[in-house]
C-alpha cells in the first residue's frame, strides 16, 4: 500500500475506536497482528484476543487524532483520548504487511502536574 | 537536511543527553526552539531554558533507543530511559528548520502492573 493508503487505514482505526466499533478495527488487522504494550510487558496475538480486549475494555474514551506521520510501511499517530474529565494520550507505532496492519506498539502517557522547581523557565 | 542528516541529529542529541552534555544537545537546537510536553501542559522556549531544566534535572538517565522513524523534515524517537532500577521511556517528535532541532512534543510514558481482567488474552 502507498504511504496515505497506510495513513488512511490508520484513520479508520481510530474511527473504529472512536465509535466502539472493535469488530471493524479487528478487521484491518493482519491474521498474524501482534500488539505491543512495552509499559505493562503485554503482547495480544491475533484479531480475536485484540477484538476481545478492546470490547471488554472500560469507559467509552473518545479519540482526537493529534498528528499522523507516514513512512515507509509505517505509521506513527500521536491521539488524545478522552473520557468525561479524563484525558489520557496515545502514541502508536503501526507496521504494515499485505495490506494489513501487521504490528502496533502502543504508548499511554498520562498527565501529572509540572513540578515546582521547573517553573521558572516553562510556559504554562 | 536530508532525511539521514536528521536521524543523524537526533542520534547526536540522545548521546548527548547520554553523557549529560546538555550543551551538546542544545547546540543542535533552533535560535526560536519550542519544547512541548502535553502531558504536564509546559513549553521551554528556547536553548538557554532547555539547557538549564536539563542540567537541574534530577538523576541520570542512561538512554537506548528503540525506533526512529525519518520522514520529510520530520523524526520521531522511540527511546527507553534507565536510572538504578528505574524504567521509562520516551517518544519524542522532532520538526527541523534551517538544519537544526526547531520543535519538540515529549511524552513519558511509564511502567505499569499489567490489570488481572485481560490476563487470558495477552502473552507478559
Amino acid at each position: 500500500m502507498s504511504e496515505q493508503e497506510n495513513l488512511q487505514m490508520i484513520k479508520q482505526f481510530w474511527q473504529a475506536f472512536d465509535t466502539l466499533d472493535f469488530d471493524a478495527a479487528g478487521a484491518l488487522l493482519h491474521d498474524d497482528y501482534l500488539g505491543e504494550w512495552p509499559q505493562s510487558g503485554e503482547r495480544i496475538r491475533g484479531r480475536a484476543n485484540f477484538v476481545t480486549i478492546n470490547k471488554l475494555y472500560p469507559d467509552h474514551w473518545h479519540v482526537t487524532i493529534i498528528r499522523l506521520i507516514a513512512t515507509g510501511d509505517q505509521v506513527v499517530s500521536e491521539v488524545k483520548l478522552e473520557h468525561k474529565d479524563e484525558l489520557v494520550f496515545a502514541i502508536s507505532f503501526f507496521e504494515f504487511k499485505d495490506s494489513k496492519i501487521f504490528r502496533e506498539t502502543d504508548y499511554w502517557p498520562e498527565p501529572y502536574e509540572p513540578p515546582a522547581w521547573r517553573a521558572q523557565w516553562v510556559e504554562q
